[in-house]
């Protein structure tokens, strides 16, 4: 069975159909074309159902990518991640995909320079609440000078193409199920609300600012030590903040805080429903001439931005989101044990595929989905998975982001199996893959697995000095692949929250992150390889990056830069039987030798005398 | 004899005359603080003598570093290769100097922030002519939020305190020796002036533009294949250029102008002189109403800015210098031909060295500086240095810039010798660098050169994908440096013109280096290390990013992705006795084999026997 028969694509006259009625308020709008970004009000990876836009319109699944419409034809634009998917989810007949980065393909930008050209007066219509203020900018800058002009709409047509009432206003928020809106304590965030929130303050002192408005749900959720659960996979309830220099504000929908929370946040903030937060923003900035507000461009939509009078504003990097990526010593050793937890899982669910596989049963993509989650969700405090399991067998491990495990797709030999999942547990986040062979490998997939592994290693072991960058070490992970002539279209690696959304910023390792790496900073490395028809690999532990002690050796200079490196997170074998270790470095080596034996370690005392035997003969 | 004896700083007397005569303009304009950047009305790196304002105040010879000066306080800010020097040069009871990156010291912007903080309303003043708009704007923002007023000022202040005259009106420009502007033949260029307009026109009308002011003196050198010696060590000649869809002129003091660069110009372009270039540009702008000027806010001051209105302006890269740093075939050859005369010169420099060493006869860095002029001055079509050779002995190989080689510092046993120079032959510019150590070096030395050398391995034998940046490349460089926790704090290549500047845009490596490195673009790699009072390691090639043949091996997947890499052009031997072998990788050991094959087969067809008999033990 090919990949495309599980997909649910809307069928083609429905897409027609969103596209006509779009095109009509277009016309009454005078609009040339309209742009659906992915992003939604609070700038937010994973959507709220109501507000997946782009999705809904135009059938692609994928977590990132722009649709266009114009007049007559309409583009979608996705990254190499999914270059494949889109190819499967789109109807093709309507709708062209442009894959960025291949020969050939135009960016958004680019598209719209040649609609430019072609038509005078071009006008490019778009929601500014779905826009990053900065991105729109660029934006801006760029297609000036193309000749298009942007028009910013007050309305977001697309919902009302799909008849969507604005659920940010009164209306009773949709959560998953009838979660509420729940406290952290102490113990597992290790710092209280107004111990963060006087350091936000300072942040604003030492800019000169008295206002601060927090948009995106992952860095309020942080700030308020609150979690909820109306987005999948992130723990996080929609809501607005402002900062004052004297007061807090949550603006969220007052029908699900309960008494618990209420009480954790007195004394410190005030309570508002979300409809509110427009017009105190308001209200706060008019209420003192000379006041100024802190905005980054980069985490606010153009929509919020556009309520501010620009000499108001101070544009400077949000200080909650560096705050938050350096986690403190409780988040990571909430951290470690929530990595450890899921690792005892991988383990149980590697040993499970083997033995069932050794037993001739036969193995769908969804068995082995369902199996990890159930393995996740055996140990304590787990709280739902920090993402859609990736299981993909044979040619769908070459789909980077296949989100679809299906009951019909079976691990065949001969073939790669790649699963690359993740947990939430109370206090920390997850996020693994490993890639194992059914069967026998050929020495084709040896090589290529092998190369994968070293990439890895290359990062994971570098030592790298204060203020080095991740474009500097995407750039390391990268080069023995290179001479091979190999590369992956995604990041090396993204950074991890804790008990957060298992994307967040700054900090990245990829030819973009041009964030230095801190200690306490989490992130993923996982390389990859893949090729359509024959398949992927991709192997990603977390790590925390850490401060090393000093280098005695003789090669060392007397230096006070800080030197720092990796600590695993992750403690789960590598695929034995596709590693040539005689392509190993010396350094390498030793690297994998230590990994192995502290997996042992690691998982022994959490696991049954029958798995660690399997362990040991998984690292042998 | 200590190297600060041998420098020429002014007296701090009259150091502190000059700044006390600046004080009383920085009164008159109500100024708190008045900035003097490094450059010039042309964004030069090396300045004509007249336009030397910061090395004339501060006494700092440096080639880049801020100068700040306050009410009672100032400053200088100097990056990694200036932290000695400019302690060395700098009258410390005047002045502070904040070494940027070094743990405690403030950058500029900081440095103005905590002065913003200290007195309100704090004005700093500087010549809008000395900033890039970009910078400007930058600096503006920062500024704005710190409470400091940015205040362009019209005459440059140092220029009142100098008594210097404004040279770019109408009086002669002051030139090296009697040199005139000359034209360069399309055999050394390999494109007409005619097709370099073309291209520039294309690109004009690409972004909707008419009008292209060209401010940087090698973008103008380049475009119109002519050169002049107004600044040392370029060939450039002071001049502008506007750029319009049916016109090109270009301003320059005329009386340098013969016959053969007038003929050489005819029919594309119209010469006017120097002082025209601010009514030409504003009366082309008038000209037409709808008119479009394209401007790079990086590559041109604030003072040319300010002369257009900004909605006339379509900020953009400036094309020519994407087009400049992609050399031509012709201009490849050129390169390798002029490189190929170099290695010649350095490899009778370094037999020579050895020679006099081996007859005990003493040699000062100077003697060695002299000699190997000489022997870069023996081959033909010689034009000059291609910067201020950097002749380091001892202690003073640490020193990353150190531009003053000594009569009195002696070539000693047991120390290391740093040696980096470059010359300009027509139609080709080169760089290199070599340390060697005199009599027998110890193990320390050994390791830490054998590490340096294998980050310049690492780099040159990378294969990497068409849109690999420089700060990628930069990280694969330093990676096997930082496992030893060694560094060195400037950056890994820079671009290298064509009969050109020896530091050209826009592509680099280093941590800032975002640009692809694309075919035909020339590159130094040269890593390096430093330790004060121990000594400084550097080795440094040039090498040209060329297309490589697809790999057919195993490993390589097909993809239309193309894989480029390095072709050296400079052809001299490393230093083998501080080579450790044995600490080299397979495909490092392999690469070095390949280079010392190479170093021979190049150059004995143009040495002497005992030269060749000499080489074939060096690299032995």
């Amino acid at each position: 069975m090919t990949p495309s028969d599980l997909l649910t694509a809307p069928a083609s006259t429905s897409l027609q159909a969103k596209l006509t009625n779009l095109r009509v308020l277009m016309e009454e709008y005078q609009l040339d074309a309209y742009l659906i970004p992915s992003a939604d009000e609070h700038l937010n990876e994973y959507l709220p159902e109501a507000k997946q836009r782009r999705m809904w319109l135009s059938g692609f699944t994928g977590s990132a990518g722009d649709f266009l419409v114009g007049r007559e034809s309409s583009w979608l634009f996705v990254d190499f991640r999914y270059h494949e998917q889109a190819d499967l989810e789109i109807d093709l007949s309507q709708v062209q995909v442009s894959k960025l980065g291949a020969e050939g393909h135009k960016t958004l930008v680019e598209t719209l320079e040649t609609l430019g050209q072609e038509v005078s007066g071009f006008r490019l219509g778009f929601d500014p609440f779905t826009i990053p203020a900065e991105q729109y900018r660029t934006f801006q800058d760029k297609l000036k000078s193309a000749g298009v002009e942007s028009v910013p709409v007050d309305k977001n047509l697309v919902d009302i193409v799909r008849s969507q009432s604005p659920w940010v206003e009164s209306e009773p928020i949709p959560t998953l199920g009838d979660s509420k809106v729940f406290h952290v304590p102490n113990e597992f965030t290790g710092e209280t609300i107004e111990k963060k929130l006087d350091r936000i303050r300072e942040a604003m002192r030492s800019h000169k600012t008295d206002i601060f408005p927090v948009t995106k749900l992952d860095q309020l959720a942080w700030l308020f030590n609150l979690r909820g659960w109306d987005i999948p996979y992130n723990p996080v309830f929609i809501a607005y903040a402002i900062v004052t220099l004297n007061d807090a504000f949550l603006f969220t929908n007052l029908a699900r805080i309960d008494a618990e929370v209420r009480q954790s946040l007195e004394g410190s903030v005030t309570l508002l429903p979300y409809e509110k937060y427009t017009e105190t923003l308001k209200a706060l900035i008019s209420q003192e001439s000379q006041s100024k507000v802190l905005l980054d461009p980069k985490q606010t939509t153009m929509g919020t931005y556009q309520l501010i009078d620009k000499n108001r504003i101070v544009e400077t990097a949000n200080p909650v989101e560096g705050m938050k990526a350096r986690k403190n010593e409780v988040e990571i050793e909430q951290m470690k044990a929530a990595n450890l937890k899921a690792s005892r899982g991988i383990v149980r669910t590697l040993k499970w595929i083997s033995e069932q596989l050794a037993s001739s049963k036969q193995l769908s993509e969804l068995d082995v989905a369902n199996a990890i989650a159930q393995f996740y969700q055996q140990q304590p405090d787990f709280q739902g998975l920090s993402f859609n399991t990736i299981a993909g067998a044979g040619a769908n491990s070459s789909i980077v982001h296949y989100g679809t495990p299906s009951p019909d797709v079976l691990l065949k030999d001969g073939q790669f199996f790649l699963l690359d999942s993740g947990a939430q547990y109370l206090g920390g986040t997850t996020d693994a893959t490993r890639t194992i062979i059914v069967g026998e490998p050929t020495p084709e997939q040896i090589l290529r697995y092998t190369e994968v592994l070293k990439a890895h290693i290359n990062c994971a072991m570098q030592r790298f000095p204060k203020g080095t960058t991740g474009v500097q070490l995407d750039g390391i992970t990268r080069s023995t692949m290179w001479m091979e002539e190999l590369d992956y279209g995604h990041g090396t690696g993204h950074g991890v929250g804790a008990f957060l959304n298992v994307h967040e910023g700054p900090n990245g390792i990829s030819k973009r992150a041009s964030e230095p790496l801190e200690p306490g900073m989490v992130t993923s490395i996982e390389p990859g390889f893949y090729l359509a028809n024959w398949g992927g690999i991709r192997i990603e532990n977390l790590y925390v990056v850490k401060n090393l002690t000093p280098e005695t050796e003789l090669l060392a200079a007397p230096s006070k830069t800080p030197w720092y490196g990796f600590e695993s997170l992750t403690y789960v074998p590598f695929e034995k039987r596709l590693i040539d270790v005689d392509r190993l470095e010396h350094r390498q080596r030793e690297w994998l030798e230590n990994y192995n034996t502290a997996v042992v370690e690691k998982l022994t005392p959490i696991l049954e005398p029958s798995e660690v035997d399997w362990l040991k003969e998984a690292v042998n």
